[in-house]
């Protein structure tokens, strides 16, 4: 069945990507995380939804986080950090958000799949995470699969989104460790009302 | 046209109901959300979105406010407060949430238009605000209006949802004068990042 | 009490505001919901919420709707409108949406309080709803009102966010008239799931 | 580095358990979602992302899906079916809205860990995708792997969830390959407005 060549596929991405994420980048990330006042997370449709589960992920070690575009978040100031989730490094909202939030001093993140997107260039720090090359994606699914091609089971963003996710709760497990904090706190900052 | 007769309904209800509030309940009210260390604020459907628009005038005011809901709601304490905003008070999600947010020594208030409903039984703080009579919301809209019987040009919960919205805009006018909190307070905490 | 200033102005605005619309605008709106394939609806911030409160009307009374942001919004047509909320016309993420929904054909409704603003501009009907003067909003709230000079007791747009929720609400009715569509239908479509 | 620990903890163990799916109830699954009118899914917390993610994914490939709590989301009827996805299966919220579902005739698909839980019992179809057994969330995190004992890098839900939208994920694959969907249909239907 397709279900398990596409879960394979997955897989494979995730481990070859997340493993070149080099240790220098790592913790860049995790000290910028752990020096602001506030991380602020945004990204659009399923990149979206990956910056909201790190962001969960960050409220339940204690640290001060914002997601772009929910109700009660505030003005960004110099002494916060934007992590911009867009497997492109295209998406025109995130670009315009990101200027804003440079402007007023904020560092800027990208978790983005090209280094020389200008998502990526305007950020302070960049983290490289591979999803699927322009020219695959541009490829039709299934056409390419019964012609016996070697073709993609994860449409259009997936295996860059699944990628970002992990990538972002490692960094979770890293926090804990480096922050001494134990899942006992993580349990206790859980909210209860749901 | 029905539209400016919705439209007087609207109003009528809005200002008869909201004049009705008394000044001890509307000093607890704001002496609660001033003295607390969070507000966590709730509703369903329409009342879930006045609910956020509440929370998101309570940010600009410098306020630590949460939605229940949102990514990064943290576990309720006994430092907090739990607004909750239903018209019937008989939703049965918020009536456990106000029990888990009550086990946990959170203060409680009802916004709503049942003083002898389940949510006001549990509530520290009750707001009425009367929307539509069961009775009335039993009838049949177009029936009645057809008929040339008194009717409603405003289904389901509409009557209530405006009235607490602009109940809640009104409290913050006074919590802005209480506070003295000026405008430019608010525009400096509006978020900037969309 | 500050609090039945503020709600006095605000209800003064509405009943002021909403009586302003002509029958010729109404009808031409009510037309184009009845006609298109699918209402799209956007808004930021308190707006934002006012659209989701009319989407969600929409939806009750069983017309195909979207919010523009939330997960299973599908790609705009040219058989489908978009209601844009913005009382200054200017949210460039507004603009930016609705540039793109026009070049692929869709009908474009601005509810605003500026005529000549970029968001009007772009739009084949525009709903005009005053909330506050430029000028006054850019005065301080409280050193006004200290100073004995008359001022709003609505920050930021308050006024305009209300006014447009209840217009809204109004057109509600409108389109049950119009469609003869009872309470009841509106409860069947209500959602059981929460 | 922890980073890498995580990582590898999170790959075997959505490896192991999805390879565990057998054919027959990933059959089940794709057939159901291809005959009812309406897919509703839900979850809470970081599983109620996943739920939002896959719905995506639905909407791309041309389906009617709904996500529970969101605005124009309608009542559930007899040709539908709801996927809740909870790990522990045990959330109340999730049973309650559940069984409101199955009195209106809905069927119920549970995406759990456990399949004698309270979510489980009530479903027509189970998908058991195994997190973290309870044992092992009862300890602390860093007092066992500080003490050298064999330790899980991934907090609270943070291993169901991520197998479960890997799960879903590869579930989408199979379905673009059942309807034959190309991955063109998807980006005709991916949002456009924003």
């Amino acid at each position: 069945m397709i279900f398990y060549s596409a879960l394979n596929e997955i897989l494979e991405n995730v481990k070859e990507t997340n493993n070149k994420v080099d240790e220098k980048t790592l913790s860049q990330l995790t000290t910028m995380i752990r020096e602001v006042d506030h991380v602020f997370v945004m990204g659009m449709g399923r990149s979206g939804l990956v910056a909201k589960a790190f962001a969960m992920r960050l409220m339940h070690l204690g640290l001060g986080v914002y997601v772009v575009g929910e109700t009660i978040t505030p003005a960004i100031t110099d002494k916060d950090c934007l992590i911009a989730i867009s497997g492109s490094g295209e998406t025109s909202y995130i670009i315009s958000t990101t200027e804003t939030a440079k402007e007023r001093g904020a560092k800027i993140v990208a978790i983005t799949s090209y280094t020389d997107s200008p998502l990526a260039k305007k950020s302070d720090l960049v983290v490289q995470l591979k999803g699927r090359t322009k020219k695959e994606s541009e490829n039709n699914f299934i056409g390419r699969q019964m012609s016996g091609e070697h073709t993609t089971f994860s449409p259009l963003g997936t295996l860059f989104e699944i990628t970002a996710l992990i990538f972002l709760d490692s960094t979770i497990a890293q926090l804990m460790s480096d922050l001494e904090v134990t899942e006992d706190v993580l349990r206790d900052n859980h909210t209860v009302l749901e």
